[in-house]
C-alpha cells in the first residue's frame, strides 16, 4: 500500500474541493499548455487519481509542476507516441517526450491487447516524463480482469547500499490483482523506505525523520528531513545492510532496468529531475524517463472464477490473521487508499493552502478562472 | 543478493570435498530415492547450486529434508510433470507433488520455449516441492540472452505487518539480467529482513538477532534467534511499519499470489512444511507448495548488443558510485554468489561437520558408501 499521506498531515489549513471542480479546471490547464481534448482529459484523471488515493504528494499539488516542464521545453503536449519495436506479448513505446499520464495509458492499453490475444503483455517506455501514480496504471488492467503490474524509474535520490551517492530513484512497483466479492490487491510501493512524499511533510511540519528513512552526505544515518537538501539521500527499502537495504536496493534495480535499459530511456543518475529548474544530468544514454507495464489475463492461468474465489479466501484469511496487542487489524495491500478514495469521492478532495494559492496563481498566468468551491 | 551465508558462518569445523565428488554423491542419493537418471542429475546440479553460490543453508545440507519428504510419501521421485492449462505466452505447470528441483526446471524451460517463440512467457506451477535456490532457476534463462524470474511460496514463518500470526513464507525472488563485457544482474532476495538461513548461524552460535529480524510471539521486537520455537516470526523486510515492513508484506504476497493462486498450489498459512516431520496444514485449499517463472527474450524489446552495451554501462556506473567512508565499493546484486562460485569451483566446497554427519548417515542409511575426501 503505497503513502496515503494526507492521513498524515494537518487538515486545519486546507480546503475541500469537489473531485469534479478538480478534474474540469485540471482538464482546462492541459488543454491550455496545448493538449487535445482527449489527453487533457486521460492525464487529468490519472493525475487526480492521486488525490482520490490519499497520495496527495503525486497529485494536483505537482500540476504546476508538470506546467514548468512544458514551459521549459522538456514535456511535449502534441507527442506522437507509438511503438517502435514489439512481439505478440512485447512493446517498446517512445513516449515522443509526452506527458507521463498520456504516455503511461498509452502503453498500458497495448499491454492489455496484447494479453488479450496471447495471454500477457510486457511494454518497456522510453521518452516519457513523469506517470503520477504507479497504481492508477496497474488498475486498468485490473478492470479487464487482468494482473495489473506498472513501474517506473525516476531521477536519484537514493543511495545504494555501500553508498553516499544518489544513484535511483523512489522508484515504485505496483502490482493489482482482481479478486471477486472483495476489491482488488492493490500492492503500490517505491523501493525505499519511505516515500519523498513523506518526508516532505516531515519537511513542512520540521518534525524529524525516523532513522532508517535518510543518511547524511557523509552515509550517516540522519533524522534531518533536509537532509536531501545537503547532499544527503533517501535510503533503500530495509534502511541498511543489516536489515536488508541491499535488497531495497536490488529491486529499484529491477525497476531501473527494467523501464530504461529495455526500452532505451535514461537510468540511474542520468534520470531526468522533474523539478523544471534542476538542470538535466550531462552525458545522458537515453530518452527522458522510462516506465514497464505488464498485463496478465487471470484466464490464461485458470478459470476466472476459480481463481477469484481463492482470492478472496486469501483475502479474508490474511485479515483474519491475528493481530498484534494494540493493533486493530492486519491490513491488505490497497485497503488505505481504498478507504480515502470512498470518503473523498463523496466529500471532496481537501487540498493545502499553498497548494491551493500554487493553483491560483497558475490559473492566473494561463488566463483562466479558478475554481470557487 | 541472496545472503552468502557461509562467509559468515565458522569455516574451522568444516571439511571441503570437491564440487565433482559432491555431485555424484548427491546423483546417487537422488537415483537411490527412485529419481531416472535425467531427473537425479538435475535435481542434484539445482540443488549444489546453492552451496557454489554461498547459500549453504539451501544446499547439500537439505538433501536429507528431501529424502525425509519421499520417506512421507510427500514427494514422488516419479512423477508426471505436465502442463494442465495454456496460452502462447502462458502456462500452468502440475508439477504431480514432484521434487521441486526437477519440477522447477521443467516449468522454467517452458517459460523459455514459449518467450523464444512470442517474446516472453510466464509459468505458474501447483503441486510442487521446494526448489532450492531461486537464482539457479532464473539464470537458466539468461543463458538464453533473456531476463529470468523465479519465485516460490514457502510454509509460513513471516507475520504480516501488524500481525502475531506466521502468514508468508520467506518467499523469495529472483530476476537475473543478462549484460556484456560485465557479468550478470542476480538480485535473489528472500522478501524478509533476513532469511531464515542468517537466522539459523545465529542459532547454532548461540549469537543475537538484531532488532528488526525477529518478533516473539506476542509481536514485541526479539533479539533471539530462537524465537521462531516459542511462537515468534520473522519480520517482513522493512522491519516494522515506520521503515515500510508493509512493503516487504505486500512483495511476499506478491510472490505467493504469483506463485500459488494463480496455479491452484496452497497459499498463506496452508503452505506445506519443508521438515517432513512437521504435520501438515488442515483444511489446505490447493495441490503442494507453488512457483513462478518468468523469461522475456531481451531482442523482443530492443536489439541485444544495444541492451547489453548499457547492462555494462549500468554495472559499470553503479560500481563506480561513491563509497560511504569505511566502504571498500558499491556492490552490483549477484557479486557476492559469483564471487564464492569462482572459488568453490576450484578449492571446493566447505560443509560443517555435523552436516557431514548427516550425509554419512543418510548415506549409511540408504546403504550408498560415503564420500571419501
Amino acid at each position: 500500500m503505497a503513502t496515503t499521506n494526507q492521513q498524515r498531515d494537518d487538515q486545519s489549513n486546507a480546503t475541500v474541493y469537489p473531485y469534479e471542480r478538480l478534474l474540469s479546471f485540471t482538464i482546462d490547464i492541459f488543454r491550455k499548455i496545448g493538449c487535445p481534448e482527449k489527453d487533457a482529459h486521460t492525464a487529468a484523471v490519472a493525475l487526480l487519481s492521486a488525490d482520490l488515493r490519499g497520495i496527495d504528494s503525486h497529485g494536483v499539488a505537482r500540476l504546476i509542476g508538470y506546467v514548468r516542464l512544458w514551459e521549459a521545453g522538456r514535456a511535449n503536449t502534441q507527442p506522437n507516441i507509438r511503438i517502435i519495436h514489439e512481439t505478440p506479448s512485447t512493446a517498446v513505446v517512445d513516449g515522443d517526450s509526452g506527458l507521463g499520464l498520456v504516455v503511461a495509458p498509452f502503453a498500458m492499453q497495448i499491454a492489455i491487447e496484447k494479453a488479450r490475444k496471447v495471454g500477457t503483455g510486457w511494454v518497456s517506455v522510453q521518452h516519457s516524463n513523469h506517470f503520477g501514480i504507479a497504481g492508477y496504471h496497474a488498475l486498468q488492467a485490473v478492470a479487464q480482469d487482468m494482473i495489473g503490474i506498472a513501474m517506473t524509474n525516476a531521477s536519484a535520490l537514493v543511495a545504494p547500499t555501500f553508498s553516499i551517492e544518489r544513484m535511483l530513484g523512489t522508484n515504485p512497483i505496483c502490482v493489482a490483482v482482481p479478486a471477486g466479492e472483495e476489491p482488488p490487491f492493490v500492492a503500490d510501493l517505491a523501493t525505499t523506505t519511505a516515500a519523498n512524499g513523506k518526508l516532505e511533510i516531515l519537511q513542512r511540519k520540521n518534525e524529524e525523520a525516523p532513522l532508517g528513512w535518510i543518511q547524511d552526505k557523509d552515509g550517516n544515518p540522519s533524522t534531518d528531513p533536509h537532509a536531501l537538501k545537503t547532499g544527503g539521500a533517501l535510503l533503500p527499502l530495509g534502511g541498511d545492510r543489516d536489515h536488508g537495504s541491499h535488497k531495497g536496493y536490488a529491486l529499484g534495480a529491477i525497476v531501473d532496468i527494467f523501464s530504461a535499459v529495455l526500452s532505451g530511456a535514461n537510468y540511474g543518475p542520468w534520470v531526468p529531475p522533474f523539478p523544471a529548474y534542476v538542470p538535466m544530468p550531462t552525458g545522458m544514454p537515453g530518452k527522458g524517463i522510462g516506465h514497464f507495464f505488464g498485463a496478465m489475463r487471470i484466464d490464461a492461468f485458470r478459470p476466472s472464477g476459480e481463481f477469484k474465489e481463492h482470492m478472496d479466501q486469501w483475502i479474508r484469511r490474511f485479515r483474519a490473521a491475528t493481530p498484534a496487542p494494540g493493533q486493530e487489524k492486519v491490513l491488505i495491500p490497497g485497503d488505505p487508499e481504498r478507504e480515502i478514495e470512498g470518503i473523498r469521492r463523496v466529500e471532496g478532495i481537501p487540498l493545502l493552502n499553498p497548494v491551493v494559492e500554487d493553483l491560483r496563481a497558475l490559473a492566473a498566468k494561463l488566463g483562466l478562472p479558478f475554481m470557487s468551491n
